[in-house]
């Protein structure tokens, strides 16, 4: 019996995993580069907030004792800063941690899980891991079409993924649009609006007019449930921190599920430490604005097109061959990131850099698209 | 449609989220007790490796990039250290998240998975969470009895949880026995060898003849999973890494289901110094042996009947009152294990401490136990 994949259940006997960005390290291994630069992960480029840092330091010597399962100082943190109850809250490892536990807490294998076509890519993994049905709704000019997905919802659809902005699309969906959804979405059926990109999409000078505060609909909409990340604009990724807002009925359930120490002892203690650094956000915010506009501006004088972005990245159309442009960037040190697992075999997806970063990656670009078109 | 708990699958419906040790903060917010021993949790009483701290540090500022998904220094470092190979091992969130990963790839609503009367805790949470049905094999003298489980086994089991040293029991199997199981278990079950506590049982001064090395036999039973963690004889619990060492083509198929970036990376790179460190783990034995034999004279000094363990922990006989007295240490400062919830009413487990500690707790366990029998 070494046939494993036959004694596996059916969700994962077919399950292909995620496929991370490449790290820099890796790039550096196999091709001996030194100076890499990364847009591949919408990681905020400022590196970690100071107060971040600062918090982790204090609490290293407690590394040994396990973390507090119910992460009470960040929880508190993040009910005042949030204006809802610690009992709302749910932490994850990671917001990918979140997604997975209201999956398995909704969903198994007798149900559907509605999303949009282009959607997060871990949504489709997250339902086949579980053997549940994947029901993707065709997108409108790449984003959520809101009505397509309504017209997508069964008897046993038990739950709807919308991500808010969309990654890799970059897309969003306005409050009339999402309030008008919510409003005809049945009772029964759980709706995830993941806002890891929140904090961009949501700051006055991106002038996204309409982007909802779907925190203030919680108490209206009690199948809401709310997901964010310290992992972008908080600068955290490497630390693993997300969070669920919901109904205080959901986060009980979610609380079941969770394995008892899902965030780490330094993770916790950063998190906290990073939602009082405003300074910091406000400069990942402004970092973030800059950057998109010098990506952009570097596209349009390329002509090459994109999509508006309302997060820290941009998907922009480099042609046919956008496999093969991303290996020869790999070549030219700049790592980014093809979506070709999107179905969109045409993009290169961006993360915004600091300002040199940008520049090296748009220099990079003309470079290997001159040499691929000569 | 408030009634969450109608929506939910049917394993969440009814399950009971594991009850983790009492953190010293929380006795020290509610009894505004200074001085708190924290003997509740396993946790390794010399706090964190000095070389493990210093990996951390040198990691700080990349804690805005994500982990590496792949784990690749980790992994080649515990290759390396345990005469495996990479591919063979699969790094979890703690050894929690690697128990949580085998039971969701090899067993569903279908499945029976058999475990010991007073197993560690989680395996029943894990199978209910999964709405597997939980086959409780039948206890001798605490300790497992292989042969009930061995009986326990049905056309539907998929699964066999063995933990060795068994948690709160500190019971364990010895080679002879371990390897007979073995060899008359199904191939197309799954035995997981949980050595949490490997490290403390495995040192030759613990004088436990016969304690198995079941790495090496890996490659005669290919549907064995050992799994190991950082959190206890490493002491690294609040960093949150364990790992299962298996067959390639097992490892592939929790790698398919593990969260993309479930091992944080400061945590990666603290298990990999920690790793290294041989001068902490042997300190951490010697700490362990001559506290576990501290306590053991304390308790026969009281006459007070213990189990006697293969880790770094010691449940003892109380009498009937055990949950009473758990609460009456708590107001001296010391927090313990109640472990009513494994059907063991009349025990405390006691985590070995710093000689201090397991003075200062021998102490109020004379002090709380005159005071109720008075």
């Amino acid at each position: 019996m070494n046939n494993f994949v036959e004694i596996a259940t059916p969700g994962v006997r077919s399950l292909k995993p995620y496929q991370p960005g490449k790290p820099i390290e890796e790039l550096q291994r196999e091709l001996g580069i030194a100076e890499v630069v990364k847009l591949a992960s919408n990681e905020n480029p400022l590196g970690p907030s100071p107060l971040a840092l600062k918090a982790i330091q204090q609490q290293l010597l407690d590394t040994a004792r396990y973390p507090d399962g119910n992460g009470f100082v960040l929880k508190k943190a993040l009910a005042a800063h949030l204006g809802v109850s610690e009992a709302q809250i749910t932490l994850g490892n990671g917001s990918n941690d979140v997604l997975e536990l209201i999956a398995r807490t909704f969903a198994d294998q007798d149900a559907e899980i509605v999303f949009s076509q282009y959607a997060f890519a871990m949504y489709p993994i997250i339902t086949q891991a579980i053997n549940a049905k994947a029901v993707k709704a065709p997108a409108r000019q790449w984003g959520h079409d809101l009505d397509a997905m309504l017209a997508a919802i069964t008897e046993t659809t038990k739950l709807v993924f919308i991500a808010n902005p969309n990654n890799p699309t970059g897309t969003w969906v306005n409050e009339q649009n999402l309030r008008h959804f919510l409003e005809n979405v049945p009772r029964k059926v759980i709706v995830v609006v993941d806002e890891a990109y929140f904090e961009y999409a949501s700051d006055p000078s991106m002038q996204l007019a309409g982007y909802p505060d779907t925190l203030d609909w919680l108490q209206r909409f009690p199948n809401l449930i709310v997901t964010r990340t310290f992992s972008k604009a908080y600068g955290l990724a490497g630390l693993r921190v997300g969070y669920a807002v919901s109904h205080e009925g959901i986060a009980d359930l979610l609380n079941r599920i969770r394995q008892p120490f899902n965030v780490n002892h330094l993770a916790l203690a950063a998190a906290a430490a990073a939602l009082s650094d405003s300074e910091y956000l406000q400069q990942a915010i402004k970092t973030n604005y800059e950057g998109l506009k010098q990506l952009q501006e570097g596209f349009h004088a390329m002509g090459l097109d994109y999509i508006p972005s309302g997060g820290n990245f941009v998907s922009v159309d480099v042609g046919e061959d956008a496999a093969d442009l991303y290996q020869a960037l790999l070549r030219e040190g700049v790592i980014v990131r093809p979506v070709g697992n999107y179905n969109m075999p045409h993009h290169l997806r961006i993360s915004v850099g600091l300002e040199l970063e940008n520049e090296r990656f748009l220099k990079a670009l003309a470079t290997v698209m001159a040499a691929c078109h000569a």
